[in-house]
This record gives structure tokens, C-alpha cells and sequence, in this order.
């Protein structure tokens, strides 16, 4: 068990005065992925798509629909190819896949995809473990994924890892979690997306690393956020970056995935969750929330165990 | 089944730049009261004392410790006399109890306790269910209670339920709330604390309910606050009250508790995922978290089901 006190963990930092809130946020839905890659039940690819094909008639718009990552290390992500061929053709969805190196790259680009994200990390001890490589060698890795992805025509997400906190370091400086996530964008990525993998982060914590991108010329336009909810502070963590500016929020429906790091079997912020705060706020989002409780309800059956979602358990009847 | 997206919930109100964050913020811990009272377990008198004892350890210092209700209605606090007659005495600890009525108070004062709470409605519907008479009635049954318990140098708080929505008739009227909570505080209360029973508001209506109250002339210094996560929303709605100076927060150890109306397991806000959030924040609070959780992880035995919280999930081994 990680003792994340002993790490120094929440670290303290006040919130300063925040500002308006944005009108409209884009709900980046990475349940296909980074919820289900966590799940121990094995699904059938025709649930995977009927999953993709449920969500996309709730209203997400972006839909993280899979990982080419190696199916040794990914066993439920093992038919990406399959689910990419057959993806339900819907206006204005798009499917983004992560794509953890040149391989993946290779496999993402012959089965035709317009869109992939990478996976880089904000600390020396994520990255050894998950990429196998130091935090400086990851941009050296990543450069020919990025350069030949943008040279395809293909739009690139980074994703950076661990922001906050991680089970081994504690918590990084903002200033260097910065400066990697500038370096990722600078190899030609158009949105980064700040993961608090452990779940760790408070929403001082969030404003002041936000700030730290300004610092470093990264404004929030080119921000999103990726909250997981493993000590309860996700959304309102999301509160503080909309507060900040930031327009896009990663959330995964039903609550689906968890950090194998963190021991928990809480994952990302639950979809629904989100979208009663943002509907409360008066903030548009373009997803019939009950079209969507009725999807996680349904994926909940289908694993065989509640769903982590307030918002699932109050209004699904579950 | 509550329909609640019928009766337009959640309501839309926009939140408008809130303020700085307080540099202490006062838990008052509704565990062993609203948080026992609708759990179906049977405890104790042992069991109960105990949990009170490790709250007080824990650095908890206001602690709601049972309810003078009917027997018939809350079987679980029947012993409410007999846990007052053997509370630990701890420097500093404060035990409120919750009395409905004239008789209830009779039994407060004959256990010889120093502090009482009293339990209005905030809507119609709620009133008639709950306290057996209409909206405008419920200040001439608590007039006597409070004039009363403040004659004989009882502190009394009032509760104020349903202030940001009911399951009969959606969200009631911001001005209207606030005029109930003026008319409350006016019997004698010194402090109203106002209660999303269902657990359906957003840190918008948080703000404008706030607002009302200043605007019929009860600053936030009189005010608490008491959110349920029925809707995943509690510490959110927490984080907007607090940016808008209240510093007294109702929560639970362990997400205790639920709400029979709202026909879902979710309890109070619970006390470890607030101590997190203030903890990473930098604001006081007096509470060892650790401590706490021990507590939790105790009481979940106790109770034969895991704990709601998720601090106490990932922190507890459990």
C-alpha cells in the first residue's frame, strides 16, 4: 500500500481568487479507453462497439476509442484493429486512439485512424516504469511518433501522466511538470491533457500548475484536464480549472478504469458527474444525460458490478 | 423512482467570480447522528460511545452525537438519553443533539445537554412530510422549543432541509429559502446550517442561495452548510461555499448516512474527502486524517459494508 501522507501528500497550496467560468466545455469521453483498460472483465468486441455506438448517440462528440499499446500489456485492448475497422460512422464524433509508440503508430496509420494520442509522464519514476525510458529520453521516443503522425495529416493529443503526484516522488514541481509538457507540445501535439493519475490533486494544486504553463507560454487553449476521482477531489478539481480557463475535461462514463498504481478501485471522473455540475452551471456540453445513465447502467451489467457514478446510482435505478 | 430531471433538476444558475477562501474552516461532524439515523445496522450503546470517543480523538471538535426523535421514528438513536448520560468528556468537544419538538426538548434537558439543533423545511412538501404541518407553521412548533432551550443557556442551531431542491417540487425559490432560514435564525438560532437533503445542487445555486441570504440580511458568518453526494456534487458545492466566506461545513466520517428520499446509498459529504480537499487547500481544520480514516475503516466493520468515502477507500486498505 502506498503511503501517500508519507509522500507529503495533499501537498498544501492555497487557492488564489479564481475567474468566470467558461460557456461551453468540450467533455473529451476516454471510457472506451482509459476506462475499460483497467477492467478485469473481458468484453466482446460487438460490446465495445455497441458501447462506442451508445455513447456517440448520448452527444460526446470525442470518444477515445482504443490503445495500440501491446496486447501482452493490455489484454482487453487486444483487438483494436478489429474495433477500429468496424467503428459506428457518426457526424461530428471523433475517435482518437492512444498510441504508445512507433509500432502503435504503425498499426494506428494501416488501420486508417485521423487522430492519436501519446503518453508521456511528469515524473523520472512513471516514466522508468511505464515507458521504460528516463523523463528526457520519453521526447526522444515520442518525436518520430509526432513528426510522422502531423506528416500523415493526423492530429496528435499528449497526454501527461502523474501532474500532481505520484506514488513514488510525491509531487513534482510545477515548473518542471511545465517545462515536459511544453516539450511534448513543442513535438507537434495540439492539446495536452494534465492527468492526475493518482487521484491526489487539490484544486490550489490545480490553478497554481496551470499558472506555471502560462509561465512557460502555454496558455490554457491548448489545456485540458484528467481528473481521477481516487480521493473524491475530481470534481472539484474540474470546478478549478474551469474557474482557470481550461475548456476541455477528460471523463470517462460511469466512472469506469482506476490507476493500477493507486491500489483503488475508484477511476476517472465519472461522465455523469460532470455533465449535472456543467448542466447546473448553465455550461453547454451537447450530451442528453439520461441517454448517457441509461449507457452506463448498461455497461455496468455488462461487467458485472456497480457503476462508480453518483449521478449512475441516483437517477439508473442500480 | 424520483423523476429528477422532471422536476428540472439539476436548476441552471450560473456562478459569478467568487471570492478568496477562508484560512480555518469549522467541520461539524453529523456522523453519529444524520449519519447513523438512516443506516440499518443496529449499534450498539458500546459501539456508538466509541465511535464518539475516536472522533473526539481524531481532533473533531463539534460533534452532533444523536437525535431525541421518537424511537418510532429512528429506531437506531432510541438510546439517545443514556448515550448523553456517558459522552467522553473532552476539553473542547461540543456534543449538539437534534430535537424536533417540545418533547424532544424536555429529554435534551432533562440528559442535561448544552446544545441543541432543530430540523425545519425549506419547502412545502417537505415540511408536510417530515414535520407534520405546513411551511408557516413550523415557526409557531419551534418558537417554544427555541425560546425555551436559549432561557435555560442552550446554544441552538437550525437546520434548514431541502434548500436547493425537494423530490416533489424541484427547486424552491432562493428568496423564498431565505426568508424561511431569516424567520428560523430570528426565533433564536445562532446559526442556520442549509441542507441539499437530496443532494442535487451545483456550486452556482450555492452561490446565489448565499447571496439571498445576505440580501434578507444573514451574512455567511451565520450560515453552514450540509451536502449530501447523492449527485457526486458535495465538495464542489463545498468549494463554492467556502469561496464565498462560509466557514462552518456539515460532513460525515466515512460518507455515513443517505437520504430515504432520494432512494440511493449516498450519504453526507464525507468528513476524509473534505479534510483532503482543506488539507491540499492549506486551511485549518484541527483533524487528523489519519487518525480519522482508522476511524472509518472501524465503523465500516461495524456496519458490514465498505465506507462511502473515497479517501477512506483509498487511504483504508479496505
Amino acid at each position: 500500500m502506498t503511503d501517500f501522507r508519507a509522500l507529503g501528500l495533499p501537498q498544501r497550496v492555497p487557492a488564489p481568487e479564481p475567474g468566470a467560468l467558461p460557456s461551453r466545455v468540450t467533455i473529451w469521453e476516454v471510457g472506451p479507453r482509459d476506462g475499460l483498460q483497467n477492467e478485469s472483465t473481458t468484453l466482446t468486441l460487438d460490446v465495445k462497439l455497441e458501447f462506442l455506438r451508445r455513447l456517440a448517440a448520448a452527444g460526446l462528440s470525442v470518444l477515445e476509442a482504443t490503445s495500440f499499446v501491446s496486447p501482452r500489456w493490455v489484454p482487453q485492448l487486444a483487438d483494436a484493429a478489429e474495433l477500429i475497422a468496424a467503428l459506428p460512422q457518426v457526424p461530428g464524433v471523433r475517435y482518437p486512439v492512444l498510441v504508445p509508440n512507433e509500432r502503435g503508430l504503425d498499426r494506428a496509420l494501416e488501420a486508417g485512424i485521423a487522430e492519436i494520442a501519446i503518453f508521456g509522464s511528469a515524473t523520472e519514476s512513471f516514466a522508468r516504469r511505464n515507458l521504460n525510458c528516463g523523463m528526457a529520453e520519453q521526447f526522444a521516443m515520442f518525436e518520430p511518433v509526432v513528426s510522422r503522425a502531423t506528416s500523415a495529416g493526423l492530429r496528435v493529443r499528449g497526454y501527461l501522466s502523474m501532474c500532481f503526484g505520484d506514488p513514488w516522488e510525491g509531487t513534482p514541481d510545477p515548473a518542471s511538470v511545465a517545462e515536459t509538457g511544453r516539450r511534448l507540445l513543442d513535438l507537434g501535439c495540439d492539446q495536452l491533457s494534465l492527468g492526475d493519475t493518482i487521484g491526489v490533486a487539490t484544486p490550489g494544486q490545480v490553478e497554481t500548475l496551470l499558472k506555471a504553463f502560462d509561465e512557460v507560454g502555454v496558455g490554457v487553449d491548448r489545456l485540458a484536464v484528467h481528473f481521477h476521482d481516487t480521493f473524491g477531489q475530481a470534481l472539484s478539481n474540474t470546478l478549478a480549472a474551469l474557474r482557470a480557463g481550461v475548456s476541455t475535461v477528460d471523463s470517462s462514463a460511469g466512472g469506469l478504469g482506476g490507476c493500477p498504481y493507486a491500489e483503488s478501485a475508484t477511476g476517472n471522473l465519472a461522465t455523469e458527474d460532470l455533465v449535472w455540475m456543467l448542466d447546473g452551471l448553465g455550461i453547454e456540453h451537447g450530451v442528453d444525460l439520461d441517454e448517457l445513465v441509461r449507457t452506463s447502467v448498461w455497461m455496468a451489467r455488462q461487467l458485472g458490478r456497480p457503476s462508480a457514478s453518483r449521478v449512475v446510482t441516483a437517477l439508473g435505478g442500480s
